[in-house]
């Protein structure tokens, strides 16, 4: 018996109820397989790390100490840092007032937040098929029920979520969309699309969180503005700087509007006091001058290139297969559908013994998964990789088909 | 009206139940007046600036960023840096498996994780008289039945501790001590106390909840080894680097046994999948070659100092009156009783107006308080303001007692 295995009568502890809920995924075991040296991985939510403008962040941090050093160090409000707020606001393609933006432990610690703040046990949630991870991982332990609204290439059917919205104290708490480039699909919401679910939402009361990591990362196109921006007391927004930064940092922020801002802001302060001032004040220092304006541009320029080198490898790979893609307009994933028959999770063995890993589709779902679908990232990987890796995809595949 | 006062029926947001259990602290609205320039305030838990190593921190960040920062600035491990959950383990004085150390975003963070996996709702987690106010907002949340047990001078008191475990579906689901130098009182366990804790514990099956940030900061005399080293199943360990280096990295640990570590970690990647890996790179770098041998003896003279002045002003200025206060062996509060009929929350303007601040003890207990107690710090004002304020204190007493 591994150390791992004791029986629980052995130890005093008695775990809640929602933790019981928090179930290591099966997805994530199997995805341990895909660390192994060698692997060229599509599976990770990871940027390229090309992109992170290292010397700008040792000269901020070397500025930090040595001009503020000690304010950098202490404890801080639990709003964030003052002209880390502003800078947020300022950049927002809406109205926005420093005052509603609350700086988190990253985006991921914003839905954690709103978790806590709008669900109880029991409420409804509504979000998109498929949907982020990551986002169902933060709702889960306040034990809601979610529900999968149907969504297609232009995004939510509205007209499903119209029948789902319910009423009175059977309402759902919110609905979580991505609109931009999503994770896990790379979609994005039309215009149209967004016109018709913010006219929905406010004509049925039905809150909207915005979860906006990506939306930087276009193409060609600026994507159509955010829903936020149509109707802000009706949405919570989350950003991240993340992915036009760094991730390491833990750095994202939440825009709300002032009947639920304070709340949010008290459960950011027993979460964990606030985000790290001293990384709050090097991206500040990092994003005077309008460096994002030019260093975004590059990342845009290299994402694009790395999603059209997957493209051709996948046109060229995948002839005689019936495998169906999609070519999103930014971010850094595209989205799958396997020949009939063919399940992602039994793939994804076959991939990795011949060096690709990607993750299961299935993941993603918040009820009845798409057994066909999976996910590739084509940030992490260099063009070569992404070559060598399309092509062994394409050879577990013909595997699979074969049995 | 002002805006923050919009009715609710205005808005599509339904809030959680626990949300309205998340008030705005009475004494957190009272305590913004000490914010006023020239207040001299011994309210705030801030570790002095002084001690913060901004010189060691601006090497540490240089070399991270010059030697690993591409690996700095990405995503990483929910567990934690390995180097630094190494050097956590291998600092405390029992045998710690690098596995169970889990970093965490402040201690702060261990609070709210313990709180997710371990509180369901109605279900009873016990406290000491008086206890730290951020772990009742961490608990709070999870809507727990919060059960104050009566402590005195050495700490809990295990006689009112037996009472109180319940049995079965009714036994509380942990106890929450901070043994060493307590926030707010300044106290700590004795040896005698801390075996006879640790023997009931284990024969009742109470989980133990040990928060310990303020272990290091003995004056003269190390505490006696932590109630985790003597039953290391039976208690999660809470450890920060908020008073030894600086709490602007937003930095502790928790120490769990194997029966709860694989839950705490998973409800760390649901609230912000990992804690800044720049950070925890910084930290670790510092750390190298027994920095904090030769870094903590400083912090330590220093706080005890301070505490000496703070004792000897209060022995002057409080001459007459029936004040009475207790003499910490470290940390960073003493504990202050007033005379009869005296409420700190009521002297708390007058003393405003004289221009020194303090928190009431009302907001440390989690069931009834004692209306005649407050906290004082001793580390963030100086000496010459400890004069200044005492003094100004002893006026404001005076004051309060003339009606």
């Amino acid at each position: 018996m591994k150390p791992n295995d004791l029986p629980p009568a052995t130890t005093p502890w008695t775990l809640a109820r929602r933790a019981e809920r928090m179930n290591p995924s099966v997805i994530r075991e199997i995805l341990k397989v895909t660390e192994k040296p060698g692997i060229i991985s599509f599976a990770g939510g990871l940027p390229s790390p090309k992109t992170f403008p290292v010397s700008a962040f040792a000269d901020a941090c070397a500025k930090v100490l040595r001009e503020d050093g000690q304010a950098a160090l202490q404890y801080a409000a639990s709003e964030g840092y003052g002209p880390l707020r502003e800078a947020v606001a300022d950049q927002l393609p809406w109205a926005v007032d420093p005052a509603q933006v609350l700086i988190t432990t990253g985006s991921q610690q914003g839905l954690d937040l709103v978790a806590k703040v709008l669900i109880d046990s029991d409420s409804r949630v509504l979000v998109e098929t498929p949907t982020y991870l990551g986002a169902l991982q933060a709702f889960t332990p306040m034990e809601p029920t979610i529900e999968a609204v149907a969504s297609d290439d232009e995004g939510i059917d509205v007209a499903d979520l119209e029948r789902r919205i319910g009423q009175g104290a059977d309402r759902a708490r919110f609905l979580y969309v991505l609109p931009n480039f999503q994770n896990p699909t790379g979609r994005s919401m039309s215009e149209a699309r967004r016109a018709a679910l913010v006219a929905c939402a406010a004509a049925r009361g039905l809150p909207i969180i915005e979860d906006n990591p990506y939306g930087d990362l276009w193409f060609d196109v600026e994507p159509p503005l955010p829903l936020s921006a149509r109707n802000p007391e009706g949405c919570i927004y989350l950003g991240s700087f993340s992915k036009v930064l760094a991730p390491g940092l833990r750095l994202g922020f939440i825009v709300a509007p002032r009947a639920v801002y304070p709340k949010l802001l008290q459960a950011k302060q027993a979460a964990d006091l606030h985000s790290p001032g001293f990384n709050q004040r090097m991206v500040a220092e990092v994003l005077k001058d309008g460096f994002l304006d030019r260093h975004v541009p590059t990342i845009r320029a290299l994402y694009k290139s790395q999603c059209q080198a997957m493209l051709t490898c996948l046109e060229r790979e995948m002839q005689g297969l019936d495998v169906q893609w999609n070519s999103p307009d930014g971010g850094m994933f595209l989205w799958v559908r396997l020949p009939e028959g063919v399940s992602a999770i039994d793939l994804l063995p076959r991939a990795v013994d011949k060096g690709v890993a990607f993750v299961p589709g299935a993941a993603f779902y918040a009820t009845e998964p798409d057994a066909r679908t999976l996910r590739l990232s084509f940030v992490t990987a260099s063009v070569e990789q992404i070559r060598i890796g399309v092509a062994a995809l394409a050879l577990a595949i013909r595997d699979q088909l074969k049995g």
